[in-house]
């Protein structure tokens, strides 16, 4: 340890021993002798404590209670409605989070940080969201300072995209790669950026909004008030909205007897692509160029070792993924082309809710290390 | 020292001495006692090296000698033509550098680092430009390599845009912000991206192109192989050729009278704005609107604090900064506009070879912290 972090050896042993005074690290084992006194191996002792990490969609919500390995003890996946606004969304989320917790066999005693992902620009030091296009209702509320009060714990919240970003480099397919991007493509379309194994947030916090790229200066009315934002032309809500501009113009499609019993939604049309129908692998291909065309002008901008894609519209399958790869191959200058893989994140649904896990983590390690 | 760096005064004296036996910090004055003892004040002594910073641009060549404050004793700028190759143009900055020295009155044995700007994508450890749109024949000519043995000195290759954030940050009006982008509009369109004040490279470091980012997906063709890039649309070169089409449209304008004479150029269409020529105004309105959709789309993926313009085609005046502004207001998210100040930079047609020069400083304190 000393010769990893350069400091003296009395200060190492001084700072193990505060460690493991607050029981945060266990001596345990002896380990091999490499010729000098044997070592001590030291493990993080992950029952010190709890994290609840909460991932909020537009329509789902997600709850982990996990130990300070970040390994899940409870875990559940809701439905939600954003648009049920801040008051009776949040006292949902409580609920789930005490029933969690009841599942792990934990008391809220041992939480020591809670972590929410939300779909909208997160204002880091007022830890609310402003003007956010998909989340009806919830503009300036305290979403932080309202949860800190409600359950006297330390409460963090950042972009659902942020924390995806964060997840699959702690837990998922970006474990090698601190620069890298990660594509959160649902009812919206968001963006969380890792510089250094960092969220990259911006002055105020709300980096990232790759959705609201213009795409084509003269494109479709957008929720944010602008034209031709990507979201616009290949979120989730604009794949269903154009299914159902299919629909009406004729188009021969299966997803034509399900608009008929319900509304339907970007997950329907994945569906209709995997079994087949070309109307929703053209609407798929259609949403993924227009994806690859934002992604190729991030690439052209940042540079990053890799982008990985996540979110409900992700499970589609290869049809999505090809079309994207194609257009940021056709528009991607040749050398950051070269340096960026583009590939799908490896923690499906969970990203955002590990990247919760993880930030919770981190919070938590940085607390008591201030703390002495 | 020791109060504001928390190491040990015996470590600041000791640093303090290695400094002042190479010559780099020099005691100036006795200052007045605030209690204690009278404090030594400390200066760099800016007399004991000479920096080079060079710009070199696809149409013009700027040079500057400086002492180790950053202060210039010698500069000039020349024409270029950046398509005359690497072997010759280099040949011509190597005379440029020489009569800029003897103007200074140093010999090259005070030069202590070279810091160059190009206008390409540079990647950092080649030190070679890799596919650059607009400077034909310098594909992986390893400028870098080729300086250093001709010259036997330390020299660093970076991107013009990146030495121009760089550039204002240390000398011009990015001074009180380390998170700003510096946009360079000039024959073509490029960006350097400062992050905690440091230049922003990505992986590779080709970071920074929003020349190449996709404006409309059906858009013109782009001397990069894609369609639609801002540069195709608002860089220099765009803007006369489009002027050139008002021309043949038979629209009335002065600009066909310079036609007639020699081949336009953007500064052409700036000046005649600037006397209030409609065509050329509407021109460069239009050239404005869509870098402001670039730029909308850089603010919302990186809520920068700053976004500072230059180049030559920013001498145009209030015409396409204006029209630059109304884009970014009407395109960009809310929170992340109203933290961005969008602003032309100060220092003129010498942002990136002021940036050399700070370049070539940093690499000269850290040679001189690491050799000891």
């Amino acid at each position: 340890m000393a010769r990893n972090t350069k400091l003296s050896r009395a200060t190492v042993s001084a700072i193990v021993e505060e460690l493991i005074d607050a029981r945060l690290v266990r001596e345990a084992r002896v380990g091999a002798s490499r010729g000098g006194r044997r070592p001590t191996i030291l493990e993080l002792n992950p029952d010190v404590g709890r994290v609840v990490g909460i991932d909020i969609g537009a329509t789902h919500l997600i709850v982990v209670v996990a130990d300070l390995r970040g390994r899940a003890l409870a875990e559940c996946e809701l439905g939600f409605d954003i648009a049920s606004g801040p008051e009776a969304g949040l006292d949902r989320v409580g609920r789930a989070v005490d029933e969690m917790l009841r599942q792990a066999g934990c008391l809220w005693e041992s939480v020591v940080t809670v972590a929410v992902g939300v779909p909208g620009p997160v204002v880091s030091k007022l830890g609310m969201v402003v003007a956010p296009p998909i989340m009806p209702g919830w503009d300036g509320f305290p979403i932080q300072k309202y949860l800190r009060e409600r359950w006297a714990k330390p409460v963090y919240v950042d972009n659902d995209a942020d924390l995806g970003a964060l997840g699959e480099w702690s837990y998922g397919a970006g474990k090698n790669e601190s620069n890298l991007t990660y594509i959160k493509i649902g009812t919206g379309i968001g963006c969380g950026i890792l510089l250094d194994g960092q969220i990259y947030r911006g002055v105020l916090g709300t980096a990232g909004e790759i959705g609201h790229v213009t795409i084509s200066e003269d494109g479709p009315p957008c929720t944010c008030g602008n034209y031709g934002c990507l979201e616009a032309m290949a979120g989730g809500r604009a794949i269903a909205q154009r299914a159902q501009l299919a629909i009406k113009a004729g188009q021969r499609t299966a997803l034509t007897a399900i608009s008929a019993a319900r509304e339907l939604t970007a997950r329907d049309v994945a569906e209709a692509a995997k079994e087949g129908d070309a109307v929703a692998q053209q609407l798929l291909s259609d949403a993924g160029r227009h994806i690859g065309s934002a992604l190729a002008s991030l690439i052209n901008l940042l540079n990053p070792g890799l982008v990985l894609l996540g979110g409900g519209v992700v499970g589609a399958g290869d049809i999505l993924l090809n079309s994207v790869r194609a257009a940021v191959a056709e528009r991607s200058m040749r050398p950051s082309l070269q340096a960026t893989r583009v590939d799908v994140g490896s923690l499906g649904r969970r990203s955002t809710v590990m990247g919760a896990v993880s930030l919770g983590l981190t919070h938590t390690f940085h607390s008591y290390v201030e703390a002495g």
